[in-house]
């Protein structure tokens, strides 16, 4: 059975283990006087570091990449020497990006070479970008031609495209042969790469005519043509299609595996559902970090610069955002000096007008991500609306009882209804345009929104709370 | 070719379109005088309904869904009482939670029983927790006694364990079966489950005992015994695992099914990639509709009390986090009377605590998720100080200098200064321990970390800033 998660755990604990004796051993070696002392530590340093091996030998790469990211960078270095030859490369293949580039940045040039050195094509393609330049030139030299014209093509495609994602790992049948010569065809060949639930078939000239599913090859019988196996329909994607909607063809038809096929209709390629669902993973987890004013993910053990500038371009527009809004207040100065309890309160006015909007924020956005908005919104806005009036009255109310609990102002505590209430509103109708402006704007509507937002319910909050009460209270 | 997402919007264009058609067409059936026009209203308005048949034929059910979804809750029904009867209990099957809700509220229960009755006994134990009980128990008795087993045994598993996700489609070879045999088994039987990239080894006792990919089967020698073709190490799952659990594993080994064993481990189904993806998309859904303060997802044409309804807990929770800052504030109102600026100033401190705190706790949430961490978090703690006393120093200093821009006093300036390098501090320990915390208290870190950390940063921001101006301005 297949290591599961705690056996990770586990072997991580032991690794940690023998990476701190390796610390004392080289402390050790450097500070010892005699020479029989020094040749003691090394030898025990050696054990250790065989012991190391030893505990990483038939791990999954995918589980040596989780190992390799939860360790600081020198331990790192350290554990990648140790690794079996063969899993080096595909480890590198396995590794989160950010990780990754720390991994390779230490390595030597001659390391890189012969940790990459026997990967496929399919997978060299995909860790090119990572690498230096004149490490993949030296590279791919070394691949025969029809790999080096795959690398070259596939290098052309831009980050979340097909082309990114696919592979040429495809097995084709000829329409035109039977079963039996196609189970023959694949005995011949070499093993079958994994997720590969259908063959493709093409006629003569490679051109795409569809395909058959394993399981109906197995039961077919050998005289039969595959073209009367049935040809099943198949969604075909082209290198220059978007990843994301080979992942919602993927998801909405429940596929394994999708052909790709050049302009003229020629197999090329294929994209499977790992590679699919890694993609699916990556686009969420950098929603996530996006959202919270992230340019991309950090690696834990990154140094301190790199850190201090992801989190830059976020906190300048908050910045921004934030002291526009303190312009708003500075318009009020004098009604604050009279009335100072509006000072208290207005964080409340600002703070519930971003949280209803954010809720209709996260709606729309979902309707639009589930293609479920036909026209441009107007019965969504009004939905939206009547919500916000509803809540507006309800927490607007509430709010103004609070606030007269305290101050035992009536005029105080209607300003206040009046302006949460007006404050929902703005935030229904900012929360409904905003995800829709940026999409007409070419943006991705994830991304942005909440800040957009939350300056307009800030802004508008301020104003509206500050300036009835500059108009009823003074 | 199958349908694309451009052909399903085409599709829908023509359905609303014929929707469109049979509005007008009712309501002049009323108002016609004569018994001649009322039978040509009545016959135009069949033939349109017999057209929008024939627009929905063909169509995979998860498009019928998307189609379904995008419509107001009347035109729902009309268009699922025209589906092809085969369809009607896979689109049910496919639709998003919220939407079945309303379709399955709005039918008879003749329709609906109509309507599912066809469907396999996974398919069914899928559905049934959204049915009502009267026709589960209806339905559950036209099964045979395995299937109402099998339904009784998985209603058993509550939501978010393998057992929701397993099928009992498994297929199964015995352990001393040679490769030809198996061919000829599978040959004999039903078609085999779409996802069926591997078969599962068991010994006479049914206990599993590996699997083998249908591609090493289809290259085997027929006299060759299964065993010998490569028993691959099979990741195996128990019904009461969790499916967050699964789809780690999915992920991380590439894998397309996987089998499920009971206690004694007994083969008894399995779990495939279609139904993890599709796990993990509501898992991602939900998230972020949590994060945004909503219990859950909402039908676009829902009836205003329920989205009234889903958005109340937050706003509740926000209007008790906002009292209490503002309640911080109220400390300080003898301040603010003699120094206004502080009102204006106050909200840039509160913000930019609460953004870069939100930086760390997305950073610390993808860090866990990842398993990435394996102390305390002590080193993480460390690094995200570091990082906001930089960007305290930094930013700090720019708002301070902005601040002397506007008032001209220094030490206005200079406690504004201050108060954003102690926010920021404040920030980066909450980020990091409001995440460990939760996840202490046995809670998701990703949902209330956020609300948590705000009102952290907001109280301490208002705090720090209104206090040290006490202190040094008055």
């Amino acid at each position: 059975m297949t290591v599961s998660r705690d056996d990770v755990k586990a072997r991580l604990d032991q690794i940690s283990h023998l990476l701190e004796r390796h610390r004392v051993l080289e402390s050790l070696a450097g500070r010892q006087g005699s020479e029989k002392r020094d040749l003691l530590a090394h030898m025990q340093r050696r054990e250790n570091l065989v012991e190391l091996e030893r505990r990483l030998r038939g791990m999954h790469p995918a589980d040596l990449a989780l190992i390799l990211a939860s360790l600081p960078t020198t331990d790192r270095l350290i554990v990648f020497r140790q690794l079996p030859p063969r899993e080096t490369g595909l480890t590198l293949v396995e590794l989160d990006d950010e990780v990754r580039a720390s991994v390779i940045g230490e390595l030597r040039p001659d390391e890189l070479i012969q940790a990459v050195g026997a990967l496929d094509a399919d997978d060299f393609a995909y860790l090119a970008p990572s690498l230096p330049d004149d490490i993949v030139t030296e590279l791919s030299a070394t691949f025969g031609s029809a790999d080096r014209s795959w690398l070259v093509d596939t290098a052309a495609y831009g980050e979340g495209t097909v082309g990114r994602l696919m592979r040429q790992d495809v097995v084709a049948l000829r329409l035109d042969q039977t079963a039996g010569e196609a189970v023959n065809q694949l005995r011949a060949g070499v093993p079958l790469p994994s997720q590969t639930d259908r063959l493709f078939l093409v006629d003569v000239r490679h051109l795409l005519r569809g395909s058959l599913p394993i399981s109906e090859l197995i039961r077919g019988h050998p005289d039969t043509p595959v073209a009367d196996l049935g040809i099943a329909e198949t969604a075909a994607f082209r290198p220059s299609d978007p990843a994301s909607r080979a992942a919602k063809t993927f998801e909405r038809y429940d596929l394994v595996s999708a052909p790709v096929v050049d302009d003229l209709g020629k197999l090329i390629g294929r994209i499977t559902i790992d590679s699919v669902v890694d993609y699916m993973r990556d686009a969420s987890d950098q929603d996530a970090l996006t959202r919270a004013g992230l340019r991309g993910a950090e690696d834990l053990f990154a140094p301190l610069s790199e850190s201090v500038r992801n989190r830059w371009p976020w906190l300048a527009l908050n910045l921004v955002t934030a002291f526009a809004a303190s312009r708003v207040i500075g318009v009020f100065e004098d009604t604050i000096a009279r009335v100072v309890a509006l000072a208290t309160l207005m964080p409340i006015v600002a703070s519930i007008g971003g949280n209803t909007g954010n809720q209709t924020v996260a709606l729309v956005i979902r309707a639009l991500a589930l293609d479920q908005l036909r026209d441009t919104g107007g019965r969504l806005a009004r939905k939206e609306l009547l919500v916000s009036a509803v809540n507006g009255l309800t927490w607007g109310g509430v709010v103004g009882v609070l606030a007269y609990g305290i101050y035992r102002s009536a005029s105080l505590s209607v300003v206040m209804t009046a302006a949460v209430f007006l404050n929902l509103v703005v935030a229904a109708l900012a929360g409904v345009a905003v995800p829709f402006a940026l999409r007409w704007a070419g943006r991705d509507p994830a991304h942005g929104a909440s800040v957009v937002l939350t300056f307009v319910t800030d802004g508008a909050g301020f104003f509206m709370f500050l300036g009835l009460a500059t108009v009823f209270l003074l």
